[in-house]
């Protein structure tokens, strides 16, 4: 008998962010020094709030398991959020704590689409979106989101990828959006959501950089539809990526359904993670002065970037990405990225991450770090490009 | 336009010990005392040790992701756990560091199976192998297990199964075994081990309960194959369950392909429940401490269970658990578990949970907590089955 195979399903490709971190990493302990722009990843810890919550805690109880759909106290906070925050009212029971995002689009996908179901995604857009799916059993399909949407889905674009497939069973969509940093305002939302609406489509809205708006406000979709189904997170705005702590909220009528999924695939959301994250709510003042060093470094780089040799620059409304246009220098991003890491010392991620089609004449930079870091990645990404030109 | 359908993968059972758990934690935070067997879940924190290292990393660092596969250092120090434990020689490179082992069942049947694949699960065994497995699309297959083959899935009992779908895809197993606390010895272990071989067939060891012996030693599958899964955790003898941190084992050649799941699905798992992770490991005088609490609550329900009313008991070779047959008391052991919550005080979780063919004859009590309380909660499981019966 020969050996048993590897599953087809498990052929998705790998998150490219990831790698290119896990060779910055090797150089780091190498004893290089690397300026990571890679990764979506504050540079800041947790605030002092949600780690002295910890502290306390470590101190007293076990730090059990917690009910599935998470601590009582925490799903109350965030619902306080809500209405604090969006003057949009949820029962706390809607509110299901996570183990981060990634849990919330396994979550999602699993408890809104069959087997086989269409999910259409922006492209560019976040690649784990497309590779869950695929992982899942779903057909991802790509719509439409450069240059010409202004970085983000439309209705025109979504009847466009319909067209391609016979049909989609939902859209997911990210305001602001990564790698783009792009959002979308009050009425392109609920136009999206009314198209969904009328094509009987599920409608995910991942808000994981709400908190991170430079330009406009970012609106949840709760403000525009009870039937929207909300992933957020505490990884972005709140500095609390290795937590892995996030939370979704979901229509009444799918309460238990995740409820269920919940206890069988997850058990729970990390318990100090929740006890964390219940105090990293009351925390907005070290937060904003976090969020106003983003955008220092934003400004800086979008002055800088120009100079440095790249092309044009998606607008980068929100989140702390930059999208850059690099078609003039290569045709093939991820050697680019892999040569700034290798000869530049800067570790960027190559579009095709986010864009299997477009992507290779883009790349990322993440400015969730220091501004020191973030000028001394831009002059030596300028100072190797000027080289390349040379 | 009607309303977007639920998905149908997504109604699985609940996970029964979840649903019992949150109505006695309702109880608990209503005022009434309630005694909790129901939940694999130990009354002792994680080890001070652990929560030490945790204390210290709360000071320094930002506690960012790791990559995908876990921190270095800790797959090291489990690698040095199988050499010392094991006398067995496992790659880091081949350890992946896990959710809790529930990311591990998610992630090794996304690996090894594609979508209508059967999987073999012994029955009675835990619940999620079965709504895990349903939800991605799997064909969950009983294989008998219960007291005629001594709780143990047998080559007989697995080729029946496999006669009934025509052929199995793999098999996951546990030894110590949920609920019954059942082992295997090392020729049981091999033996079905050379069966799924011989049938091409992926074998799955779900090591769990390693470490919560009390008759003889477990085994790891790694001792047999170089290509079985292995799933292991630091929630049950390490005292860890709302820390959601295990760790799998994997052939080298699924390495990658585990990784660019974790990337995918998970990023990683939590940061500093890693860095607890990695101290725990030298903890063993605190642990085995509380293990030998174990065997005192163990020697205490099989003395006293007989004469409080239940009857035959599985062998409870390890883990934390008691099987106990009540089908003189009752036929129906969701309703009997649910009485003995409301009307005794003390939470058990019935065993339709592990066995939806045979669970409704018999109940698992978990003696993970304190002495003073499985005394307390025999006593009264004892008073009340007297009420029921006078």
């Amino acid at each position: 008998m020969s050996d048993p195979q590897i599953s087809r399903r498990a052929q998705i490709d790998s998150f490219v962010a990831m790698d290119v971190m896990a060779e910055a990493n090797r150089r780091d302990a190498a004893g290089e020094e690397v300026i990571h722009m890679e990764i979506g990843q504050p540079a800041s810890p947790a605030p002092e709030k949600a780690r002295a919550a910890v502290r306390q805690a470590l101190d007293s109880g076990a730090h059990g398991y917690t009910d599935a759909p998470g601590l009582p106290e925490l799903r109350q906070r965030i619902a306080r959020y809500y209405a604090e925050r969006h003057a949009v009212d949820v029962a706390p029971e809607r509110i299901i704590v996570t183990t981060g995002s990634s849990a919330g689009f396994s979550l999602a996908f699993l408890m809104l689409f069959d087997h086989g179901a269409a999910l259409g995604l922006p492209q560019p857009g976040y690649p784990c979106y497309r590779h869950i799916a695929s992982a899942l059993g779903l057909r991802p399909v790509a719509v439409e989101a450069g240059p010409v949407e202004h970085w983000m889905p439309t209705p025109r674009a979504l009847e466009e990828a319909a067209g391609r497939v016979d049909g989609l069973n939902g859209l997911i969509v990210a305001s602001p959006a990564n790698p783009t940093g792009t959002m979308l305002g009050p009425s392109d939302m609920a136009n999206l959501i009314d198209y969904c609406r009328s094509q009987g489509m599920w409608f995910i809205s991942d808000e994981i950089y709400h908190g991170l708006e430079h330009t406009i406000e970012a609106q949840t979709a709760l403000r525009f539809s009870d039937d929207a189904i909300v992933i957020n997170s505490l990884s972005k705005y709140y500095c609390m990526t290795g937590w892995r702590i996030g939370w979704m909220v979901v229509p009444e009528r799918l309460i238990r359904t995740a409820e269920r999924l919940q206890q069988n695939l997850y058990i729970c959301a990390p318990t100090l993670s929740q006890i964390a994250a219940t105090a990293a709510f009351d925390a907005t003042e070290e937060l904003d002065q976090i969020k106003a060093g983003y955008a220092r470094n934003r400004e800086h780089l979008l002055s800088v970037l120009g100079d440095a040799g790249f092309g044009e620059l998606a607008p980068a409304d929100g989140a702390f990405y930059i999208y850059a246009d690099v078609s003039h220098l290569t045709n093939d991003s991820r050697d680019f990225a892999a040569r700034a890491l290798s000869e530049a010392g800067v570790a960027i991620t190559p579009g095709i991450d986010f864009d299997p089609e477009g992507g290779h004449r883009y790349v990322r930079l993440s400015y969730a770090g220091n501004l020191a870091d973030m000028q001394k990645g831009a002059a030596k990404l300028g100072g190797w490009i000027g080289s390349l030109r040379a």
